[in-house]
């Protein structure tokens, strides 16, 4: 039992012994895992083997319990450890389709267009761009072009499709933007050969596709793209499979609502005009947390979130309905209806059923994360 | 460099060694901290020292800058770890005032009422609980209190504080409600005595008081509560003052906007009736986050948050103020004027000034922390 400040002093240098120690560890580990990453690019094996990684956790796991230490810990710290090697194996990747002769990337240079345009150049795939000003040399650039993705803002990209009309005919024809039944419907009436549709769930601040949600919306000769969606697999990234139209459905209530929230809270605030500082000092993380969500929506840019919410043909009615669930409920709180109010809680928490627990249980988890970083604790 | 899959699973056993032995090491780490953690409670010094906390992190972000290992992984794992050996320090504290005979916890069997009960026995002191079948014996249960500490809920707490006229003079009354100004008022008109309103910003599942927030509003005789406040500090909280009206003004924000939103966007989903495992497979990790946020509210008790949201006399006027904007945004987009809304977007952005950067760059990092964590990417 230590007594006195030298003890505790010892017992310190003690704890920075075995930190330094930890971090050896991470630089031996890393450089394994690079040249795990290399064996897999050679062989085409994907970076992320959800078996291998659960397997690997479930030891550690059951290690942890054997010496007293806290299992949910060693997860955390395992979870941490891979992600960091997932995103710095920044390897190059296995080509599935070695045969095609170009891969032409109209929007090549945005944001998000890019990210695609750095992942097929490192699967060996010859990429050109084509922007803005290139379209007088457009039939050139697109004359041998096995894959044409297009990455152009949502508001150009039906007319921008509606110029593939010369594409080579065994050519693949895709698009990422995030509506997805009207530029499919483009491709379609553009292009004879195979058609696919894309929403990658990210944004261009993604250090790697790894563990990332692409949404995938068949087109046409889905036989012939399948090479593709093996790429993007090797990538690390997770397929989800969907029509246009459920898509579509989906990210009214996902982005629309999202985003239209966030804007109204931000321009609530702005006009209410609180202490913003004094806000974050007297908040809870989870407070805190909501606040970010809504500060960042801030410093992206305006147009696409415009155009998200503006070109969703189903954007107004679903905004309508939630008006008007808001105004029921504040009429609740108006007359004072306690009672109506909680039994409509009930009744709601009935919908969500399980996921409400689960979610209060894992997000507990997420909010301790956050508590650790004091960046988002100290707001930002 | 590997060639076959018998060099790939050399390779795993590698890592696994490297695993096991950070699993190791987490076990002699726990060992010292918890010696650190006697020796703290001896002397009364805090858990959780934010200088110490910082020199520690320097040092190792500042070892794997030398050995190639990236420092935001390094101070991500310690922070990590760091939290683990606050939580589970589940030592005694020192307490910081000896001489007071008993301290009694009114609603002490509560959620949130027997996490101070606990912390006051861990400190030391002679706990009693007033509870609902208790009143009968009160003036005996109160008779020689040094700390009444009020722990019952919203609608309860002014007119149990009414009831405690007949304190010792000497002794400190406190409540810890989620509103200020009319508890502080109930309690000055009730009690002769040292006064003093408290807002625990944090729910009854927190495993510890370290890094939580506490707000304090003073009512009167502060010095004779000075040793609560040091008290407090040393279960490792983080004391808020603020005046009883901040604090209410603030909470609105905080805390009514927050669970309305939730509950009317809950209420619209039900609604509506989309397929919320559809929702969830097809979104990105920001929507799931925000579903989650959502959901866990349903998972909670309706009463404390009809409480919260009904019980504020400033709610319905600011809820009507967010109806009126989210009518206006709306109509914006009704007359697809995206000009103006981009227009509003650029000042909005700027009344948040530097903390929309911010969040943008510090919400990434905890959403690839949610990322790592499959409860939450897979949802819930």
């Amino acid at each position: 039992m230590p007594v006195s400040p030298d003890d505790l002093s010892e017992l310190r240098q003690q704890i920075d012994g075995i930190d330094s120690q930890l971090v050896k560890l991470l630089a031996q580990r890393a450089e394994i895992t690079a040249k795990v990453g290399q064996y897999k690019s050679q062989v085409g094996l994907p970076i992320y083997v959800p078996e291998r990684e659960a397997e690997l956790i479930a030891k550690r796991r059951a290690e942890a319990e054997l010496q007293n230490v806290s299992p949910v810990l060693v997860e955390d710290l395992l979870r941490r450890i891979m992600r960091e090697s997932y995103h710095t194996q920044n390897v190059d990747y296995l080509c599935t389709n070695p045969q095609i002769k170009k891969v032409v990337v109209i929007g090549g240079a945005g944001a998000l267009g890019s990210i695609f345009v750095d992942m097929f150049k490192r699967s060996g795939y010859l990429v050109e761009l084509l922007e803005q000003n290139d379209w007088p040399n457009a039939d050139s650039i697109l004359n041998d072009a096995g894959l044409v993705l297009v990455a152009v803002p949502i508001k150009l990209t039906e007319s921008i499709i509606s110029r593939l009309t010369n594409l080579p005919v065994e050519c693949v024809l895709v698009d990422i933007t995030s509506t997805k039944q009207k530029p499919l419907a483009a491709m379609m009436a553009a292009h004879k050969g195979p058609v696919l549709g894309l929403h990658p769930m990210f944004g261009p601040d993604v250090s790697s596709m790894v563990k990332q949600v692409v949404v995938v919306c068949h087109g046409r000769h889905a036989q012939q793209y399948q090479w593709l969606l093996q790429q993007i697999r090797i990538w690390g990234a997770i397929l989800q499979q969907t029509t246009a139209k459920e898509h579509d459905d989906a990210m009214v209530f996902i982005q629309v609502m999202r985003h239209f929230c966030s804007f109204v809270f931000g321009s609530h605030l702005s006009d209410e005009n609180p202490d913003l500082q004094k806000l974050i000092a007297l908040s809870s993380p989870i407070y805190r947390l909501e606040l970010a969500m809504v500060g960042r929506l801030f410093a992206q840019d305006p147009v696409l979130y415009a155009d998200i919410i503006f070109d969703n043909k189903d954007s107004v009615a679903l905004l309508t309905e939630f008006s008007v669930k808001f105004n029921q409920a504040l009429a609740l709180v108006e007359s004072n209806d306690k009672d109506e109010f909680i039994k409509q809680f009930f009744k709601i928490g009935s919908w969500f059923g399980d996921y409400s627990k689960q979610c209060l249980v894992n997000s507990r988890q997420l909010l301790l994360k956050a508590d650790d970083d004091r960046s988002i604790s100290e707001g930002c």
